[in-house]
C-alpha cells in the first residue's frame, strides 16, 4: 500500500511512526503545512502531488476541520483513491457526501480513530452488527469534558480552575466550546448512532447541552446523593423513531459510567444478543488516534470498506421523546420560568424537574442559556430524592 | 458454510436460534445425547456421522469438558474441517495440540466465546496485537465469582448465602469448586496471555488462589478501607519471563474494575500505542456465547484461522516475581506460621503482610488452604494503611 499523508502534526506524526515497523504501509509523500525533511518521504506544500501521482492508492487525512480536509477527501475519493480519516467533524457534517463519493469510484473508505481515539469503538460497532440489531448506544466521547468533570468532582475543584488546567495540559482549547458545549460529543454521537442503527442523521438535529454553567455547588449537590456528572451522548433506535441527544447526565457513583477517570472515554452498545457491552480507553491523544488510523489501513488490505452501508438521511424526532427528570439550577428569574407544576422537588439550589420529554427540555433550554441542567438516570424514582 | 454442531444445551440451541437469520451459515447436523426433532437439521447419537460427512466443511462445538470434546475437535480438525469451540477448559488444557493439528490439516479454527462470552475479548486481542506489543492482561474472567462477591460487598451477605444465591440462579454448579477456587478463572487467563503474548502457558504453572476462604468479616474490613474485592486473573510480559496468576485481590471503590457488578465480566490489556483498554459485558449465557461463536463462523468465512500463530510451550517463571502486599485471614495457628517480621499492619481480624514476591506466597498457601488471601493494588503504599 502506497499512502498519501495529509498532516504531520500530533497524529500525522505518530502514523508516520507506527508505519516504519509495518513495512506493507509505506507513505509515500506527506502533505503539510511547514518545510522540514522526513525520512523515506517526499514532502510538499501542494496536494494535488498526491491527487495526481498514480502511485498512491490510499490517502490518510488527520489534518482536521472541515473545510479544506473535505475539499482533499472528497477529491482523493472521486480519483478513486482509499481514504482512512480521524476526523469527527468531517464526517459527522458530510456524511452521505463521503459515502457517495466511495461508492461511486469503488474507493474504500474508514474512520475509526474518529470517535473513541485508541477504543476501535466504531470497528466493534461493525463487528457486533455481523449477528445482531443494536438498539441502544450511549457514551463519554469527549475526554476533555471528562476530565473537567472528574476534577471537579474528585478534587472539589472550580469550573474554571479546573479548565485552567485542562488547557494547561493540551486537552481543551484556548476556545473551549467545541468541547464543553457538547459539540465535539455531538458529532461522535452522530458518527456512532449512523453505524450502530444503519442511519444517517443530520447532525445539527441532535439537540446538545453542555457543561459550561455547571459550578462546584452543583457537584457538591450531586456527590451526596450518591451521583456522578459525566457529559454524556446518548442514542435510541425505536421501532417508529430514533432520538439522540447529548447532555450532562447524573451516573449512581457505584455504576460504571462513574468510575471512568481523568481524560478516558467509555462507550456502550447494548444489542439483541449480547445485552450490554462496553469499550473503554483513551479517547484522543497521538499514539492511540494513530493506532486506530493503523487498523484502518490495515482493513483496507483485508479488503474492508466502510463500516456501514450508505442510506437515506433521517432526522431526530422530537416527538414522543423519552421522558426524564431534570436537575436545573440557574438564576431566580431563569428558574421562575419553569412551570410550579412540574417541579418535583428542590436539590439545594436547584430544582427537580417531574419527568420531561428531551426535546421539550432541550427546547426550554435553548431560551435559558444560563441555566445548568442535568439528566437523572432513566430509571430514576421520585421516591429516590432525598 | 456447511456446519455441524456438537451439542444442543444451553449454548447449543443459542446457536442454533441465531444461525437462523445467517443463511451462509447452515447447520446441517446436530449431535445430541437426547433424541427430538430439530426442524431443517438432521439429528445424531454417533459423532462419525457429522466427521465422514464430506458436505460438512466446519464443525462447531459446544458440549463442554475435556475428554469427548477433546477427541470429537481433534478428530474434525485432521480431518481438515473448520472448528469453532466455546470450549476454554479443552483451549487451556490441549491448545498446542489443537493449534497443531490445525496447522498439520490446514483447518481453521477459532475459539473468541472461550473467554469474556459475550465480550468478543480474544477478538480485539487480535486486533490490537497488529499494530501494538501488549505487555499487561488482566480481568474478571469468571461471573459467578463476581456474581457472588458483589452481593456480599453490595447487600452484606455471608458466603453460603451468595453460593446458595448463585446456585439457584444456575450460576453455580453444585459442586462449584472450578469457579470459587479459581480453576476456570486460570483456564481463561492462560488462553487470554497466550493470544495477547504470543506464548504457550502450561495451564497447570499458573498459580492459583480463590474465595472459597472469605467471609463477610473481610469484606466489611476491605469495604470501611476503601478497597472492593475481586477474583482476577492477571498476566504480564516482562522481557526475561512471563508472569501470571489469579487471586482474590483488592481494587480500590473508584476503580473501573470495582464497578463490575452482578455476573459480569471485565477484561483490560495494556498496549504500547493505546495504553490500557477495557472490554466489559456478559461472560456467560446462553446468547452472549452462542454470539461469539457465530462471530467465528463469519470470521472462517472471511478466511481468518486462529487468532494468534503457534509457539513452542513455556511456563510461568517463579523467580523474580511482582511483589504485593498480601491481607491474610486465617485462624490463630495458621497465621502463627507467618513470620512477625514479614508482617506491616493488622487489619481487624486479618494481618497485612509486607510486599511479597507472588509465587512465594502462592507457595505459602498451598500450605495453608483454610487461610484465605487478597493482594492489594500493585501502588499500594504502606501509609495508605489505616
Amino acid at each position: 500500500m502506497k499512502i498519501g499523508l495529509l498532516g504531520f502534526g500530533t497524529v500525522g506524526e505518530g502514523v508516520y511512526q507506527l508505519a516504519q515497523t509495518h513495512p506493507e504501509l509505506e507513505i509515500v509523500t506527506v502533505f503539510r503545512r511547514k518545510d522540514g525533511e522526513i525520512p523515506g518521504c517526499t514532502v510538499t506544500h501542494d496536494f494535488s502531488q498526491i491527487l495526481n501521482d498514480p502511485e498512491i492508492d490510499t490517502v490518510v487525512e488527520v489534518i482536521g476541520g472541515i473545510e479544506h480536509a473535505s475539499e482533499y477527501v472528497l477529491a482523493a475519493l472521486r480519483a478513486g483513491k482509499n481514504v482512512v480519516t480521524a476526523n469527527k467533524a468531517l464526517l459527522a457534517a458530510k456524511y452521505d457526501e463521503l459515502l457517495a463519493a466511495a461508492k461511486t469510484s469503488g474507493a474504500k473508505f474508514r474512520a475509526s480513530a474518529a470517535v473513541g481515539g485508541s477504543i476501535g469503538w466504531l470497528a466493534n460497532l461493525e463487528r457486533a452488527k455481523r449477528i445482531q440489531e443494536i438498539d441502544h448506544i450511549h457514551g463519554i466521547f469527549n475526554g476533555t469534558c471528562n476530565y473537567m468533570l472528574d476534577l471537579m468532582t474528585r478534587q472539589q475543584l472550580d469550573y474554571q480552575q479546573v479548565l485552567r488546567q485542562a488547557q494547561d495540559l493540551g486537552y481543551a482549547e484556548a476556545d473551549p466550546s467545541a468541547d464543553v458545549d457538547g459539540l465535539d460529543t455531538a458529532a461522535k454521537l452522530t458518527i456512532s448512532a449512523n453505524i450502530a442503527f444503519g442511519i444517517s442523521l443530520h447532525h445539527e438535529s441532535v439537540p446538545v447541552s453542555g457543561i459550561s454553567q455547571i459550578n462546584s455547588a452543583d457537584i457538591t449537590t450531586f456527590t451526596e446523593r450518591g451521583y456522578v456528572c459525566k457529559l454524556l451522548g446518548t442514542a435510541d433506535k425505536f421501532a417508529d423513531r430514533i432520538e439522540a441527544y447529548v447532555q450532562p447526565t447524573l451516573v449512581r457513583s457505584s455504576d460504571a459510567t462513574a468510575a471512568v477517570h481523568t481524560n478516558y472515554n467509555l462507550a456502550e452498545f447494548s444489542g439483541s444478543a449480547t445485552g450490554t457491552q462496553s469499550f473503554g480507553g483513551q479517547g484522543a491523544g497521538r499514539y492511540p488516534t494513530a493506532y486506530n488510523v493503523l487498523q484502518d489501513l490495515c482493513d483496507l488490505l483485508a479488503g474492508k470498506s466502510f463500516h456501514t452501508d450508505t442510506v437515506p438521511q433521517s432526522e431526530v424526532t422530537a416527538e414522543n421523546s423519552t421522558q426524564l427528570h431534570y436537575y436545573l439550577r440557574g438564576d431566580s428569574t431563569d428558574l421562575a420560568d419553569w412551570p410550579a407544576a412540574e417541579i418535583s422537588a428542590h436539590w439545594d439550589q436547584g430544582i427537580l424537574t417531574t419527568a420531561q420529554p428531551v426535546a421539550k427540555m432541550h427546547q426550554w433550554l435553548k431560551a435559558h442559556r444560563e441555566v445548568f441542567a442535568a439528566a437523572l438516570p432513566r430509571d430514576f424514582q421520585v421516591h429516590e430524592m432525598k
